[in-house]
């Protein structure tokens, strides 16, 4: 029994960033079925910066952890494992009991750093199957930035209708789920478009393979845009991540039999707070005006993650890091987080 | 080349029962490919009545034949045509040029009685396509029900994520898609709950075999009523049709996975006239909250109707006929569809 | 810690049923993750018996206890176990890792009884995810009925191609797999075709629900007394159980893109010893030729089974059990399995 | 009524190439729903030499006009056709009446140039479903190449259980089947396994984008290449146009859950003459062991047709053509089809 402690980020409160706070916890070893794993590099996602402040819209405990998306070595293996050794460069998959197949809503408690505890610190003890082996080709920097938003965009794209190669996918904006969306669908064979309101954000959308770009400033249309590209048959798959007030939008931008992903809210950031009485467009009569599907995407499973990850690795995709903070900065990378008008994933590196 | 004239009824206005016409039209032969067919009934839905007050939704000509579903004996055969000959009994394809597959907006342009036109008269011709066989134990009467709300049904329950039995299918009212959706999922093994304002359709309800009815009369939130059915697991297909104002209450009531399906819109009737700027819930944080799938359906295939003709053989499925109406009648039978309190499907028949 | 012992049949080789041993093992308490469970009772089935006498040809340990397919009562939670409490009733998964989703050949590894130690005894700690619930109008006996034979069943019908209402459904005997076939298709509107030499197996058949029977000792060629059946359109689903010799009649039964659900081999008993050089029709071609899909099912996950107690749930339905052994007198029972012309299962009562 | 003529290889026996004669045939114009095609080319595929020499094991006209695969400009629309006017570019659908969904076999009848007739020559009369619009990016020559065999490699990867960017695919030489499946996959972000006995050909399939190859002349047990390649893991696709010879190395190259996609013969060219009796590997208990799939696949759909389309579009992939030949040196291209060890498709370019 080991009598060592380490360091750990939590937020006993959720009122904003300057609650996060660093302690020190006592380092626990694995029991059965469980492994010990040293955090190489944590990811931030836009999850990290609601929950901080609060207006995060899923239950969850009053103090917490934060940190879903955490890749690092195995430092200690617990009895009855053996598909785990010392040494094995691993990455956490963000809903730890979402093995494979339907996600009900008791595995949706598992959800690291928000409905349960998270990983922002220097160990994590997971069950021996919350982790999946990271491909040779990624560093734990590059692993830290999958878990969470690259699984959702692949969930979105085969999870339900999968995506086929020659068909058009539609990618709200240059977020954590779009671009991640953006270099999945590009080594599917498909036709991708993007939308943003920075040109810069555009350039480097094509530099990452889209196909089509429509900056929604200068083209504020861009449903019609979108229809247009299409020659008028509308995009297969559309992430939407702007929620109520881009609907309309997505339903006039889809084609018939296309899927509209529902995986984010950020035009409506606190739908059981401030944004609760905010209504939408008519989603029952346009569904069946425009013969499509509207879907609930929730990340993905273990088996998914593993897919995806086989994936990367046979066309080296690697993700697009924007800033990598040291441990103790941790609190600039959620400002950096939630100020910054960057594009890519921001990590931070555990010592 | 024939000089024979047939009866024929046309709206040659969109403004009500009213513009119902009785008229007389040349009878042709039918040409490379396809059967004439004598129409020996013709079944009503919701969409003949907005269609015939002119708030029907979608595209199609300003002067129309109505008529859908119509089953008949097939009296004569084109040059090329193999797989029909002279008496054989035959049912109309909805969507004419939708013969397997996925849907197209062009073809959603040959849906009979709408966006094209219908066969409400003594004769029809179809491509050799646009029909399939009778199965023997079904009149015409019975057989004319089912083209467009059986096949509907049929589209949501097996069209995109099909039916276990086991899972639990609620049904919106006692309407004909709910009805035949009712008939479908018990044949298939499902559990089913039929929601109604009435205790005696309700009562009907549980002779077609419904597992647990809910009276919204005495018990308006049945969205939790039916959660409490399925032990807070909430219901995997509901048949939604009442749109607008029913959605919220079917995402509070759809299980993890769920599919609500987008069939009707009787809560906004006039989704681009009057009730243009009805507003929703926040479908898109809905669906995501819910991790469920809203998915709008149109009818079906031909090897769809096939598929379901094919189960209701098996089991002998009969629909549930209200009354029928002579031929001379149509305009009774219209105001019938329209003023009355009725279940079961409204027959024409014709001579 | 514990002191007790309690009773297990092992079998420490396997050269027939004279090696089946009754030891005392030392009873231990379920740690973090496990439940310790009281077995009632256990069902056998045809695998129980290849395994004893040595020809089973698929990997596991030497010595094993046998017994895939039991039920019981949860008599101890270990740490970290939410979902169980003491005195739920529980029943095995056959393949122990098989949680849901695809099987891989490492989940293979812990299928019960064979692959990985079994359960025939009077308690087995699981993994609290290796049981699921007994739904309340099933006995023990019953339970224990379904692990292997009725998942297998399911798993064809729903694994790949969901089995649709008013598809054409065969079942090769009436062996555990086949009844349960035969049970789950009725129930899910199936029309059903069961083969037998026996008039009374097939009586016991058509009070199950079967639409058809043919009888191949008074009719070998039910090939093509099935297509007869069928119009000439031969079946959509094939319960395959009697491997190379039964395998080209049923290419010759099967319709155009129907299944033939490979999953036994009792014409080819041994395949790894004295069958091993048995040479099969030529199913590349024939798989070719009629448009077909010849699909290897091993048993089930977790998910499969919960979503297969649901339609039993859903139509109360039994299964067939053919006869009740007290455990000490479970060599009678193997002897019973072995010997008997007997219809349904055979059940160990566990005291 | 036109009483022109145009020039038309035919059978009149089946009885080797020396058969191949050019005839005159009035020019007719194009009925209901009909579209008269000028023929600007025709690929040949293996079927066609077997057609010739009379081994093609499925039904068809004693006396038959050849070629299934061609491209050409529409010259003369039908009444009631809608869709096609002159001068659009089109290609013929191989299986005409096959235009989404399930194959059956009265639509197998409807092959061209086997099954039933075909376009080797200047002028065919199409139904309006039976082509659809070529891509501007590609030669008449080009899109030829694609109607049978590209096709019936996409089916393979996207009619059953869709390919996924990372998994592996495995293609048995360099075949027509073989080289389309290895371009598809390869744009579809899949790791790509290619085996043939040339080394040469293995260096076109490297500049094709196969992932890896594998010569089985020096390395006879591909098999077992094949599965150390994937770490032990097997290949999840593999396009299998050996037939009975080569199945057994497939079932030993598989994946657990991947598919053999059984799409030719060549080790069995003869099967209902000379290879009648040929027999395979015990499939059923390979199935059942590998935990597999083996499909029968039959070239495809319209609908599919299109979708492949526009896959081959978004990545603009070439077909490999190998040689043109002037259409009155049809007899040589038959020649240089069969004694060749060609790698890429034979086309006739017709006047």
């Amino acid at each position: 029994m080991s009598h060592q402690t380490f360091k750990q980020f939590w937020l006993p409160q959720k009122k904003g960033f300057d609650c996060l706070t660093l302690r020190e916890v006592p380092k626990e070893s694995p029991g059965l079925g469980q492994i010990l794993v040293r955090i190489k590099a944590v990811s931030l996602n836009w999850r990290d910066g609601i929950l901080a402040i609060g207006t995060y819209p899923f239950p969850g405990p009053d103090a917490v952890v934060p940190g879903s998306d955490g890749a690092g070595i195995v430092e200690e293996v617990g009895q009855g494992v053996t598909e785990w050794k010392v040494g094995d460069r691993v990455l956490a998959n963000f809903t730890q009991e979402h093995i494979a197949g339907r996600l009900s809503y008791e595995m949706g408690l598992s959800q690291l750093g928000g409905e349960s505890q998270g990983l922002l610190g220097e160990y994590f003890i997971f069950p021996r199957t919350g982790v999946v082996k990271i491909p040779d080709y990624l560093t734990f920097e590059e692993a830290s930035c999958l878990p969470c938003a690259a699984l959702t965009a692949w969930n979105a794209l085969y999870g339900l209708v999968p995506l086929k190669p020659g068909q058009v996918v539609l990618l709200q904006g240059t977020g954590g789920v779009a671009t991640f969306g953006l270099q999945i669908a590009h080594a599917a064979g498909a036709v991708t478009i993007v939308t943003s309101s920075s040109d810069d954000k555009l350039r480097k959308a094509k530099e990452l393979g889209a196909t089509h770009v429509i900056n929604y400033r200068t083209c504020p249309d861009w449903a019609t845009e979108a229809k247009a590209i299409t020659n008028g048959r509308g995009v297969d798959h559309i992430i939407e991540v702007g929620g109520t007030l881009t609907l309309q939008a997505s339903f006039d931008a889809i084609a018939f039999n296309g899927l509209i992903h529902a995986i984010g809210h950020i035009t409506n950031p606190d739908p059981l707070g401030a944004g609760k009485d905010l209504r939408g467009p008519d989603a029952a009569f346009l569904a069946l005006d425009r013969h499509c599907i509207l879907r609930g995407v929730v990340v993905g499973s273990r088996e998914q993650l593993q897919d995806m990850l086989a994936c990367f690795e046979a066309r080296e995709i690697r993700p697009v890091v924007n800033k990598v903070f040291a441990f103790e900065n941790t609190r600039e990378a959620y400002d950096h987080l939630w100020s910054s008008t960057h594009t890519g994933k921001i990590v931070i590196r555990v010592p």
